[in-house]
């Protein structure tokens, strides 16, 4: 398999991409190889020539001298510069140069050069990015986390079944419950947007679906997967980040100020959990929906990150996600469901 | 001041709730005087005649039978129980017979029924929930948490201004930062709605407008208030909550999988934090926007919230917030906006 990683994508761009790529190099099974794409002077001068030597049947080299910054309009960025490293390996990818894609780069021009070069999954309207949440109940995964802020009630349902799918045969849940983020347990509440994918969600009998969910449910073990647009679940992701890392700094206010003895002792303790439950942990997120394999990072993506990635964009590829998602869009019942669930 | 508690909203009720009044009467000021709406005899027999006679000059008992249910839909349910407590305290503010109402039932309701009885303050559309988040920065005020799930840009703006004004006169940040929350930090990133509602704040030159801020940027010291829907700022809250305890439980495991004796050590500490950090601190959270005091608290409301939503109900009235409101409004030179930013 080729994998292809954006290596001047995300804030620690190249160093630790590159970094990354050189950890993921001893995991990597017979065949598989990684394609790196920026200026070639600074990743061969990053990557060294002994490195580069040692390697040279496993890391390929690919000229991309135009860069995306984090801040550009995506559509913009993506017309105006075509040998950008996102341009280039997306084109690799849909004419078969690349079976995956990485980057940590500009999310918004990820998904759109994901989305024209790929294109979408036949009967997939919108793609999703789908995170893990590594809770204390089991790994959640929820769709979407930014790639559309303006859902439809036919990409809610979408989303549902893409997520499903993930949370089964990459997560190994086997009958994954399906919730969909609202503002209270009770039918009733929600916007209409949400109401009507909630219809439609319940009117597929393959998806085990458990109605609303709130905020607090994720991590509460109630759900495997959690469905909103990608406004909602942006923030929602961006919280998270922001809460542990807050309470953490909290921690260790408090137990500084009490003991500085417990404080020591409570550092490896938190370091461990870090570790376990951060989202560098799970690598990248997919881009759920297109037919192809794009895995977009977190923009403070660290070697561990873009090695977790590699991984994560290795499973996804050889379980065959894309063809189970293909098989169930083509039998499912819930086809040729009315107009009214796109325009809304 | 007057101040009308619903003895029979909240999952703890009635039993929290009176022992909340209860545990209040010390801090109490000359004048100051408590109504507790419910079945009179559950409420009589919850206090007993001891208490009752000792506080006869502190505490009044409304009768107010009928319960509404915290899952029954708000304005039916107000339309049929015209008996029961949260009916009964807004109309008794509205005709003068209580400065302020306090409970911990069905939010929808409460909201409701204070817009319906007390009305809004003259130039404000829509009411909004604010609520304080204790965060190690300081105190973050965020507005609105439900009570608008399908906000046009004139509600964020003024959600800004009323959030701003309990920043300063309540909080005491004499200039408060204002955030919308997006999805990024960069200007062009939001849906339409967010655009066109941050055109409007940044228009007015008394607001300290910051921008657009991120989930995380609220636990980072980045804003003093942040401005959302109603169905965005639910989720965020709910998730906080979650999120907060679903970390404690992952460290309480750890530490007691590594050592037995420094996860006791490290109770209290929690403990602590808890006490300091969380929801029930800041007591109730004030519905911006209606002509008259009225706090919304938590469904799971405890004794010391209540204790702690009777103080936060005293200081809103005796600061005169919805004076300095409505002074804003009548000089503010955004005033005659255009009706685009009513409908979008």
């Amino acid at each position: 398999m080729r994998i292809a990683i954006d290596a001047m994508g995300g804030d620690y761009a190249p160093d630790e991409i590159i970094a990354g790529v050189v950890e993921s190099i001893e995991f990597l099974e017979k065949g598989d190889s990684l394609i790196l794409l920026g200026p070639a002077e600074v990743i061969e001068s990053k990557l060294g020539s002994k490195v580069l030597k040692k390697n040279a049947d496993v890391i390929r080299i690919v000229n991309a001298p135009e860069i995306i910054g984090m801040d550009e309009p995506p559509v913009d960025a993506l017309r105006k510069k075509r040998n950008s490293s996102i341009s280039i390996m997306n084109k690799m990818a849909a004419d078969g140069e690349a079976d995956a894609v990485i980057s940590a780069g500009n999310t918004g021009a990820c998904v759109a050069a994901s989305q024209l070069r790929l294109r979408n999954i036949e009967g997939v309207n919108r793609p999703g990015i789908a995170v893990v949440f590594p809770t204390f109940e089991g790994p959640v995964t929820m769709c979407d986390v930014g790639a559309n802020i303006s859902c439809k009630p036919i990409n809610f349902y979408q989303y549902a079944i893409m997520a499903s799918m993930y949370s089964k045969h990459i997560l190994g849940i086997e009958n994954p419950r399906v919730g969909v983020m609202s503002i209270g347990e009770e039918e009733a509440k929600g916007n209409e947007i949400v109401k009507k994918a909630k219809e439609l969600i319940r009117s597929d009998p393959k998806i085990n679906f458990i109605g609303n969910i709130e905020g607090r449910d994720i991590f509460k073990g109630k759900c495997d997967v959690a469905i909103c647009d990608g406004f909602v679940g942006n923030v929602v992701l961006k919280l998270t980040e922001g809460l542990v890392d807050g309470l953490f700094k909290v921690i260790k206010h408090e137990l500084m100020h009490q003991s500085m003895i417990l404080a020591l002792k409570f550092k490896p303790v938190m370091m461990k959990m870090y570790q376990k439950y951060d989202y560098h942990e799970y690598g990248g997120a997919p881009l759920l929906g297109v037919d192809g394999t794009s895995i977009i990072c977190h923009g403070s993506s660290k070697a561990r990150t873009i090695k977790n990635a590699i991984n994560a964009a290795r499973k996804f590829y050889k379980v065959g996600i894309n063809l189970k998602i293909k098989e169930y869009l083509a039998t499912t019942t819930v086809k040729g469901i009315d107009e009214q669930y796109h325009n809304i």
